[in-house]
């Protein structure tokens, strides 16, 4: 494995929870991450000190949520650039960590294009991983404000499409703090109905196999005080059925040209049970989300991950005990489905909520004009 | 706790699984039960010498299913009255251990009918624990040749609605061996096929929160080399999406008179995904799982569960260390709902296949038809 070491984190829940930070210690610059996988039990920060350590990290979900994975892969980039690697072979073995989430190669993508540029320019390796931090940083920042703008077009939303008294909102795996530079896509939106006094519960899916609507969501609404309460994935349509879900917000891992929607395994049985009983089920996920390059749903790869997850239990505190690292559940050898993503179709997505506003009903021309607007803004 | 101990099972495996069993070794009558809860880590017999420890095991799940929990229930009212303990305050205990399954109060009635009977005709305790006893090993028996028909009708039903090549079936939940006094309801049906050549996949949803499709489900399949697949019941829609399921095969816990079907938690989403995607949605069960003084789904009490159930993870060999028995996953405090059943809608049922025969379309003149044959063949 590749030099990475965990450090408890004082106590500086004050402060919010800082996710990913760049730092420069004198023995040279270093990417520190919440190690998410430790979470709710403990908080711990993983310091990784070259791009194969933050691999390492994507991998193994210490951390996660795309916009989260634009932002690690490119501080990836500044690192190993700063420590005076290859800067191309790190690029594409960040870009290849984790095939779904097109935000992990467009942040990659985007220090690696500083970074060569600056070269090009000055010559100067230096001057060139400069370039490269400074847009790991600007991602960082614009991340934040995406997430500002998401809560606040999100909550417009729900008050035009839910008319009177609080809103109950299901949710899906975790899409807080922990998957952004800011507060969030999805459960920025929650947060946002909640300091407004118009969030009336928080249902939160539990999201096997890795639970981290129970670990990772649970803890962020803990947190920030939100009237939440927890349930296995599979129960969610006892709550539709008994009239109790108002809206379904999940965020995404990539978005397809026509509007098709990859994310956490889940979700398209949530949007299926939303169509069936006349719910808004409402994505929400940065602009940089949306894959042009990528035409449909059926052209979306969707990680399948190892049968392990399934077969045995995982978790913070689970003693070692099986092949996979957890405690077998099922019978030895027992061979399991587990996908990481699915993909819901345009049709049964309400809307689409960005930084740049909402697209309802979802088109591939709406998706295009907002992508434009982006673009137009990034340039301007 | 009442009187009840474990002893671990010698090799009977080639004997199949035997669940329940009355013995009567010198110290008196017991009845003996396989401990589902400590599958598939361990078999491990449970031996009850009174009522309540029959009580405990029903209210722990070490004994579950309907048409076993029917049988459980009538062996218990043999025990107690084996025993000289006062029958109809047992009868009470064990009938209320759990509310949602019918099959128990309906075994529980039966044994305390057949006592109550023989006790008025003869004055004699002793013969009225015969009669009693007499009616727990009637139902084991008629439950057994009652898995056999089911399995047949079940099996026909597949072949005339699937055509061409074998099944690719998905089941929820445990509805085997396990659950009865034969080779069970759904999982019989899918058993049959397997014999047959024409069972090309079983998809074995997890069933959060106890895992008895991983634990329990998978155990029945491996041991009847059956081509299974193990999933996280959220991971379903991908395989409906992908058309991978040719049909869904469940269980039943209480079927209202109007056909609404109470099942574990799980099988509605699993309904309106089948609807949605075109696919057979079939429920198995004995007549004795239609309650017709149950009118219709909203009249079906649905027992929750308690939350850590959902916020610790609780299996066969995890070690103690939350307040539930299991290892927190979520924060502390961390509230959960956590409903044992969801109700089915008879729209959205393709059939209810019985040992009678199957109901398709399902209506209430339907299934009081199939009722109402069945208390003819018990008559007659």
């Amino acid at each position: 494995m590749a030099d990475q070491y965990a450090q408890t984190r004082g106590d500086n829940r004050q402060a919010g929870i800082p996710v990913i930070r760049w730092e420069e210690p004198p023995e040279g610059p270093v990417v520190v991450l919440l190690d998410q996988t430790r979470l709710p039990a403990e908080e711990v920060e993983l310091v990784c000190t070259d791009a194969p350590a933050l691999v390492e990290a994507i991998r193994s979900l210490a951390v996660r949520g795309a916009p989260l994975l634009g932002i690690a892969g490119a501080y990836g980039v500044a690192l190993a650039a700063a420590r005076g690697f290859d800067v191309d072979e790190a690029s594409t073995a960040l870009a290849g960590a984790r095939p779904t989430a097109v935000n992990l190669s467009v942040g990659v993508q985007r220090a690696q294009s500083a970074y060569r540029a600056a070269l090009t320019r000055t010559g100067d390796p230096r001057q060139a991983a400069s370039a490269a931090l400074a847009a790991a940083r600007q991602m960082h920042q614009e991340d934040a404000r995406a997430s500002e703008r998401m809560a606040e077009h999100g909550l417009a939303l729900l008050d035009e499409l839910l008319s009177g008294g609080g809103h109950r909102i299901l949710t899906h795996c975790n899409s807080g703090s922990l998957v952004s530079g800011g507060e969030g896509t999805a459960f920025a939106v929650a947060l946002a109905a909640h300091r407004a006094g118009r969030l009336r519960r928080l249902w939160v899916d539990e999201t096997r196999p890795l639970f981290q609507g129970a670990r990772l969501t649970a803890y962020e609404a803990a947190r920030n005080d939100l009237a939440y309460t927890l349930l296995t994935d599979n129960a969610a349509g006892s709550l539709f059925a008994a009239g109790e879900v108002d809206a379904v917000l999940i965020g995404a891992d990539r978005i397809a040209a026509d509007g098709s929607v990859a994310n956490k395994v889940g979700s398209y049985p949530l949007a299926v049970l939303a169509r069936y009983h006349h719910v808004p089920f409402i994505v929400v996920a940065p602009v940089t989300t949306v894959d042009l390059e990528t035409p449909d749903g059926a052209a979306i790869e969707v990680e399948q991950r190892p049968s392990y997850e399934v077969t045995e239990l995982v978790a913070p505190q689970v003693p070692v005990m099986g092949a996979g690292g957890g405690i077998p559940v099922a019978p030895l050898g027992t061979p399991a489905y587990n996908p990481a993503f699915d993909v819901t179709p345009p049709e049964l997505v309400t809307a689409i909520v960005t930084e740049e506003g909402a697209v309802s009903p979802v088109t591939a021309k709406g998706l295009a004009e907002l992508c434009a607007r982006s673009r137009q803004a990034t340039v301007g």
